[in-house]
């Protein structure tokens, strides 16, 4: 590591400061929201015990992630607003994005059980709680069914109200088509590359991650900064998209060819017959006699036959292959930025601060 | 059984006629939604692999039950409606029939998981089926998400399309917080005769029942005639949800007195640990020797021990008190359906002949 300046050590302890400042405030919101939840049961007259178990599966699922999906709604809005967001504004807009966080709680709780995960966040998966079980399924249900009761009790008045509903509904079918396609192709325990292409690793990616992590964040905030021409979000949807693409297409590089301190965990996507944007790659240029080693070893619980897939990566050049890929999507995603028109009040900026987060980030 | 003159055996034979060309009727719109999904798959340039997966999971898991919800909503519709309706109207609201449909789908993929069911509608259950296993979660997803993207196509230029999505959204959450307090109350595992109640099993019928199968196809015709005023939704529900809690109660009694022959099952409640009308009842009036035999014997996976429980009820005439229960049940459904007020668009008939479906059924 280069040494800094003082001047440069404080610029970077202040960022971090006010990183940290940040997912504070927005953490200081689910408390309210999980308490609303909480009268709602009261409300409906539910015993104390079912009361206690959608609090615990709230505050085990949906806090303690990144929380970079909720955020990006407060990140985005702010930047569109043309004034400093007032405590109710703010609230209001860390609300839509907790609903995003709800709404991957949903999913992780269910992928979870479908890939018989053991832990999530450093801690046992909910399913795998003592007590838990199946019920999970029912509590993956209710972290979907939050999103809505949350949306009618804060948005139900406003004008685009009826577009956060069909937005979540129409994420939350992309994501499942994208989990669909990837159970079916990269099912753990039965593994036939032949299934495999760059297509499908482009539409697994495309609906399983971009949509819900990248475009709807973005799409929330611009109802929410009353934003309505169809094509600012259409053109949202053009730069944010590529740009989801790319973010998982970094995380399948960094899988193999990150350090453990850089990823916080060992990549076991060759190990798990993932549908990674290297095996693809591999797929698409192997020799025959490459191609015959990747379908002996990829997807076998065994290290020596992930090496002997490792080693065909580097035949291959993956990682050249990998940085000419991101070299090129960085340059048209920016360019895309470039020519966003900002008089329907998008801003450039929304995408920029984006793709700065997610850009040649190392973990 | 008593003999028929030859006009009473043509009027049974009419009556059996003109319902099977209903339910062919109701079945024929099937195809239709099916092929719209499966359309927008296409749209969504899905994999074919991943468009087959899902037409064979809304075949296997939507049609096939007896149809009495989605064909409420028709049989609500047409009786509201001042004229016959057209064709146009008819698929309209057998659409919304079947997004009901859905929804139970969507409900009984997850709850065969949850309580590890074997079979369902005389086939294996949806995840027991060769190749799906836990893929079924995302599947049972899929039937929900189903829901909203017909009611868009279909619905979206409707000044209460907003309506029938709150509707969807909150008998959802409704539904999922009686399975919560189901799953918590009565696992079939860990018997613990002093969670059961009266009070939760009305909790447990009312939520995880009522709401879905008797107040939602009533409001969804409602909205679908024009009726606007809440006073009418609410009194609906006051004349629906007792109706369903006592259908479910009925369910639960046949469940240990109808034949096998009646039901077309042979009932397991006692032995499976279910959270009961009649074991509450019993509960609430057996004597410390009583309780004690319960105590031993109720959810135990043992023929004899549920001769025991069986041997109780006999002693508390348990028979009786569900027969003064329906009696009372009855008259009180009656008179709240006598009091409606006609004068907002809603009739009387429909409440008559969604208890004339239910009441002193024997199947």
């Amino acid at each position: 590591m280069t040494s800094l300046s003082v001047e440069q050590e404080d610029a970077v302890m202040q960022k971090a400061a006010s990183k940290q400042a940040k997912r504070e405030r927005f953490e200081a919101v689910w408390p309210l929201i999980r308490n609303e939840l909480d009268e709602y049961m009261a409300s409906e007259t539910m015993p104390s015990e079912a009361r206690a178990w959608l609090k615990r599966n709230l505050d085990y699922n949906t806090p303690g992630g990144k929380l970079n999906r909720g955020m990006s709604v407060v990140d985005t809005v702010e930047i569109l607003a043309a004034h400093p967001l007032s405590e109710t504004e703010y609230i209001q807009a860390a609300i839509l994005g907790w609903c995003i966080e709800l709404l991957q709680a949903y999913f992780l709780v269910a992928d979870d059980m479908m890939d018989q995960s053991i832990t999530r966040r450093g801690q046992p998966c909910w399913y795998k709680v003592e007590g838990v079980g199946n019920i999970a399924i029912n509590d993956a249900f209710m972290l979907e069914a939050a999103i809505y009761y949350l949306l009618k009790k804060h948005f139900r008045s406003q004008p685009y109200y009826v577009d956060l509903l069909e937005l979540f509904h129409d994420v939350t079918l992309q994501t499942e088509l994208g989990q669909l396609i990837d159970l079916i192709t990269a099912p753990e325990d039965s593994v036939d590359l032949s299934k495999f292409s760059l297509e499908k690793h482009h539409l697994i990616v495309v609906y399983k991650t971009a949509y819900y992590s990248f475009y709807l964040p973005v799409a929330l905030a611009f109802h929410f900064a009353g934003i309505t021409e169809p094509q600012a979000f259409d053109k949202a949807k053009a730069i944010l998209i590529p740009m989801g693409e790319y973010f998982q297409v970094q995380d399948d590089y960094l899988d193999c060819y990150g350090t453990p301190e850089q990823i916080g965990k060992i990549g076991t996507d060759i190990l798990d017959n993932k549908c990674s944007w290297l095996i693809n790659t591999a797929l698409a240029i192997a020799s025959p006699e490459q191609r015959a080693v990747l379908d002996a070893n990829y997807g076998r619980k065994d290290a020596d036959a992930e090496q002997q897939v490792k080693q065909i990566y580097v035949q291959l050049d993956l990682a050249t292959r990998f940085e000419s890929y991101e070299a090129q999507s960085y340059k048209q995603i920016n360019a895309a930025i470039d020519a966003v028109d900002e008089s329907s009040g998008v801003k450039r900026d929304v995408f920029r601060a984006f793709l700065a987060k997610v850009y040649k980030r190392t973990k």
